[in-house]
């Protein structure tokens, strides 16, 4: 079982826990969600992660009127230490090459270019400690013709594939609901981080990675490629049935309460389907004697499961297909999805009470790590609430070179 | 540049790159997208991937008379060796362990609890080699209630909220276009690898890492579950509005070619495009004048544009908007996005001739190893094809050997 952390310094936390990362140090200039969700990874497998906003704080967090932003800059930002830094200053880069010297790790998503021009490139940094690992996350890429193209999640999604095979095909486009882009690209950058940390702990040389979001998603339309190679035209949207249309049944169904999601990947399943049905009698008939049939015939398949399933409540439905084996799950609300008992007992959600949000559920990340203790959730906080901390104790700066970089404007 | 790998054996190919994962020995149990997916992206950092299939071969190269799943076999297991083995029997067992002795990671994806009942779960093949890295990726995990709930992309995207919070709001909830829980799951997997890769060259020590899919979508919902936070209630379905409900504009326009996606995410953004439309008289009126008025007035807002941009190709406008630094992005269709002249730029997808599939458009993973060469793809292999180089060569195994475990049904 973990330690409670609830008393203890940073410092002591990380101590008492054995997890993989304890002693990596890493300089997060992270925004928005892309490299911040990166080293909110790295904070939770046991790393210090050291959050450097610009002097007013990072731009989400005043967001917080509209929607719910503060709400993401919470999920993201758990475990963290939070200081500020005028980077556009002379003392501000001066303060992060000494950060640098100290640091395992430097991770930014700026637009390509932006930390050439701050003169805090890889090239100026490497000089500064040949050890670093140094991360950039991008929209495109920093090549290419394409790499000055301005890059949310919304474009990539636009530009990646992920619209044109989203929604039903009797309507536009659609994006995704998650901000898939940014977290593909996000969670790449960390596995190339780690790639380049174990290098680093083998050959003692840092080196530059780079991912960018739109080649991150690319491999995740798998089965929408498939049937474009297959048919050799762009696919219509599928709606929910299977994006290469190479699995049926394969759908959304619906309920007297809602919808439920419904799949048959063997002979067994199907047939399973039929007897709960109580519909044996089409057991074998061609239309459906197999898979190929199946797709071919899927209109029709689909209004007999439909019409079925459409008499029950969706948890009666799954109770009745999970007692048989079958493939299913209830399309959740965001409240039920928020409040699972089953991700709450697994310690991946917790409940806690935020400084700024009141009680709110965070997540832990998914990562689980052997018999690591699981690190504590300690919330975001203030902008600047460790620069003491941070300038003072860790890179030994005294009270008057403080006070003067901080009338400066540095921080 | 890298260096032609067309005429070299795996481990000469492997030699002359000086990339990340060099030495690295995967065993990769792996199926589908999830597993198959994390090895992938070990075997582009140079890691030597020994992908393990049942005899007749993973189920999913059969299904390539149905849509098109063997290009997904295809793009998943490139730069991997094929081998075969009959993990139900006692000798293939053997053999996985003696391949155990002699590998720093075993990554799998069956069921919770397959793996032990084969007696190859993670206390057993620790006592073979403690310091493997030894990988599982679940739908749901290896604990928690709903641990053994049949878990497929369909149903995940169904428990995780992510079909609530993608669509429009009059239709049902549907399925995000790409196997995004799956890819989530492997990235994640792969990333967890990682770490303990590097905890392993620093304490010498391996351990079980886990990652389930489930858990690794939930923060991608990051602005929904804002949404859901601000407002105390389920969010309604955002179509290609913002899923937070906290940039406008934010949206998928239409023009008279298809669509454009566009947002505004500052003031200068906005008032750049109501210069675009020639509504500069617009600028500072009270029901767009900020951020908070325009989410209010979100109808009329989006009402205003689209009939501008409907009068407009996609190219054109984004020609327009470009001009003016407005983020924005065509909503591109599948056959462009697979001949992207930027990403064929990059190098991150490759045009090659496959044995099986033709001519193919293939990734070849979004990770950037600074001056390391990129690997160069190498085509999937046919079921087993190197039985004989690693039993015989790698695992030492002499002719009769070979032989009578040929003869036995192990591989």
């Amino acid at each position: 079982m973990p330690q409670s952390a609830d008393t203890l310094p940073m410092e002591q936390v990380q101590a008492v826990a054995n997890r993989p990362l304890e002693g990596v140090t890493v300089i997060d200039l992270g925004q928005i969600y892309n490299g911040p969700y990166a080293t909110f990874l790295m904070a939770m497998a046991g790393a210090r992660v050291i959050k450097v906003e610009p002097v007013g704080g990072e731009k989400m967090r005043r967001r917080g009127t509209v929607g719910g932003a503060m709400l993401p800059f919470a999920m993201l930002n758990s475990n963290k230490e939070f200081i500020t830094l005028n980077l556009k200053s002379a003392e501000g880069v001066e303060l992060l090459k000494k950060m640098v010297q100290k640091a395992d790790i430097l991770l930014e998503n700026f637009a390509p270019g932006a930390m050439d021009r701050l003169g805090l490139g890889y090239d100026v940094l490497k000089e500064v400690n040949p050890g670093l690992v140094y991360a950039s996350g991008t929209g495109y890429g920093s090549s290419g013709p394409n790499r000055d193209m301005l890059a949310m999640d919304l474009t990539i999604q636009a530009m990646s594939g992920v619209m044109a095979s989203t929604g039903f095909p009797d309507r536009p486009p659609v994006k995704a609901g998650p901000a898939l882009c940014d977290f593909f690209g996000g969670i790449h950058l960390y596995g190339a981080v780690m790639t380049a940390l174990y290098n680093k702990a083998v050959t003692g040389k840092g080196m530059h990675v780079e991912v960018s979001m739109l080649e991150s998603v690319y491999p995740s339309l798998s089965s929408t490629l498939g049937l474009y190679y297959g048919s050799g035209e762009n696919p219509p949207r599928t709606g929910n049935r299977h994006g290469g249309m190479a699995e049926a049944p394969y759908n959304v169904y619906p309920c007297s309460d809602g919808h439920v999601a419904l799949l048959c990947v063997s002979e067994r399943h199907w047939e399973s389907l039929l007897s709960a049905m109580h519909r044996e009698d089409l057991i074998g008939v061609d239309r459906f004697s197999d898979l190929q049939h199946r797709v071919d015939n899927i209109d029709e398949l689909d209004a007999l499961i439909g019409g079925w399933t459409s008499g029950f409540t969706k948890a009666a439905l799954v109770e009745v297909l999970t007692a048989r084996r079958i493939p299913c799950a209830p399309v959740r609300e965001i409240d039920e999805v928020v409040n699972d008992p089953h991700m709450h007992a697994r310690g991946t959600l917790k409940r806690l009470e935020h400084p700024e949000l009141g009680e709110v559920v965070l997540p832990a990340g998914p990562m689980f790590f052997g018999d690591s203790a699981r690190a504590e959730l300690i919330p975001s906080k203030a902008v600047g609430a460790d620069n003491r901390h941070v300038f003072g104790d860790w890179l030994g700066l005294d009270e008057e070179e403080l006070a003067a970089l901080s009338r400066g404007g540095a921080f």
